[in-house]
């Protein structure tokens, strides 16, 4: 089986591992640690752990489990002291506790959630995100700096700097397609390539690489930022080129469009230039389901969605069906 | 395969059902559902679940699963807004609140936990314990009765009056064998006894009535009891007669005694009368290891108890085999 390595943390991770789970793939995620906000930022204050929400995401996403068992993942207590706490957030914390060991959580979690595939932390150590402004200034965690203006960021950073978890160099180097899934370019995507050696590994692997590019702009981070310019970013951080880029071609409801231009966040426009050595890939991409956010979450979820199926299946066939015969 | 139900809750039931599941048996619980302390009373208050607390011990007994697994129902939090918390208290809270109903979270922890037997709960509705005293005062709830003076108690009762779960009074209608676990008498064994039909079920069933006798004497509770005093206090809230007592022999170390003293509780004397109608099986049945108490739990826990091996198969050559052979 071929084997297919998610680089990324958040929801456009889940739905990139949802919807390939369905496909005969060896599959692993590479997930970021440097989430500090909601209820992960609580257990990592209160408890010492290590930022279980990504890792929970990723596990729900490969879980064989039945539906109950995904939704008690991913349940969040809605009243009292544990308000805001993902069920599976507290999971990994109390194993992380018990094995005294995050690695072992995540083993003993996807045993019990019956896992397809492996999810692989980025890293075992403690880090938070520092971003280093123009003006000199520098925001340190996560949330906060996903409520920062980065329009005129320096570069971002991890403290202090983490050694990478040598399961995830193993995957990626031995990986035959790595794709960096969509979501906040500079929390969720870049993060992971923050940690020394991770990027080293991708670039040196022989395995295709593709980015599924976000759907939508987000403010005070990737205002006006083009297909084009996503692409480059990322390439600046990891130090390599991205010759596969899956686009969305498909615009989202005019209705849907105003919702997110009144919080000020717009479409991501793509302008085809002919001299781009890039492999760009378009296709219909939008869900054509609205979700509602998790109730009791406190952070606002977007509502224009990758749709899993459409997505892996056009992966599959691009990347996959074409080495197979 | 024979049917044994063991009545009860807390410690006393957890070491019945813990011995009893290496037999060849059909194993049932029926539990008390008046607990308000701890993280169970938390619970209760804050997200209107039901008590959690007795019926996790009792799926951890009865548990096929893993040690990790068990270790990680039975962890408590120990820091922060979590602290007190027992994980699996936070399981059964969490499903209750996703199916919006408890014994759905039961059935589903069983499942999880790959149960050997089934945990019932006496009853679905919320109840609270009530302590009439002869003063006419009244003591509301378990957690606070614990710690009353019951000395000169009138009656407990339950409010309001519940209806008993179905489940429990078929389970005890068709028992082979109906066991009353060691445990606090006013605040473990008899709460069950107070839910209407329950009572009724046992006195009516054809099986055999078995009560392994407690080990010590709970301050304020049970003060010089004997063993007798035990059954007949028993017998009283069962309004029917339990022919068969399991009662210890063994004396505990004077170390033990000793501590226990302290805090105003002895050994519970069984003084043999000729004329007792009663079938008594005294044997030496306590544990030689001693229990550390469980990290970051506010209740403490005693010391000397029940060899659940050696009661165990004191139970099956009694009460099973001769029923086989």
């Amino acid at each position: 089986m071929k084997k297919v390595v998610v680089v990324g943390g958040g929801t456009g991770t889940f739905t990139v591992l949802s919807g390939l789970k369905k496909y005969p793939l060896e599959l692993s995620a590479v997930v970021a640690m440097s989430d500090n906000g909601g209820s992960t930022g609580i257990l990592r204050d209160e408890l010492g752990v290590l930022p279980p929400g990504d890792v929970r995401q990723c596990l729900v996403a490969l879980s064989r489990s039945d539906q109950l068992m995904r939704t008690l993942m991913n349940y969040r207590f809605s009243n009292g002291t544990l308000k805001g706490h993902s069920f599976g957030n507290l999971l990994l914390s109390a194993l992380e506790r018990i094995t005294g060991s995050f690695d072992l959580a995540v083993e003993k979690a996807s045993e019990i959630l019956l896992l397809e595939g492996k999810v692989l932390p980025a890293t075992l150590d403690k880090i938070h995100l520092i971003a280093h402004l123009a003006n000199g200034k520098t925001v340190r965690g996560e949330a906060k700096i996903e409520k920062t203006n980065l329009l005129s960021i320096n570069r971002l950073s991890l403290k202090p700097s983490p050694k990478a978890n040598p399961k995830a160099i193993t995957a990626l180097t031995n990986a035959n397609l790595i794709i960096f899934a969509p979501g906040d370019l500079y929390t969720s995507i870049i993060p992971t390539l923050l940690v020394p050696g991770i990027p080293q590994a991708i670039t040196q692997s022989k395995a295709k690489k593709v980015y599924v590019c976000n759907l939508m702009n987000k403010l005070g981070h990737t205002d006006g930022f083009s297909v084009e310019d996503h692409v480059l970013k990322l390439e600046e951080y990891l130090g390599g080129e991205i010759h596969n880029v899956i686009v969305n071609n498909q615009k989202p409801s005019p209705l849907l469009l105003k919702k997110y231009a009144r919080e000020g966040e717009h479409f991501v426009e793509f302008k085809k230039s002919a001299s781009s050595p890039r492999n760009y890939i378009t296709h219909a991409l939008i869900r054509k389901k609205v979700f509602a956010s998790v109730p009791g979450d406190a952070i606002r979820r977007t509502f224009i969605r990758h749709d899993p199926e459409r997505l892996a299946r056009l992966i599959f066939k691009r990347f996959i069906l074409p080495k197979l015969y």
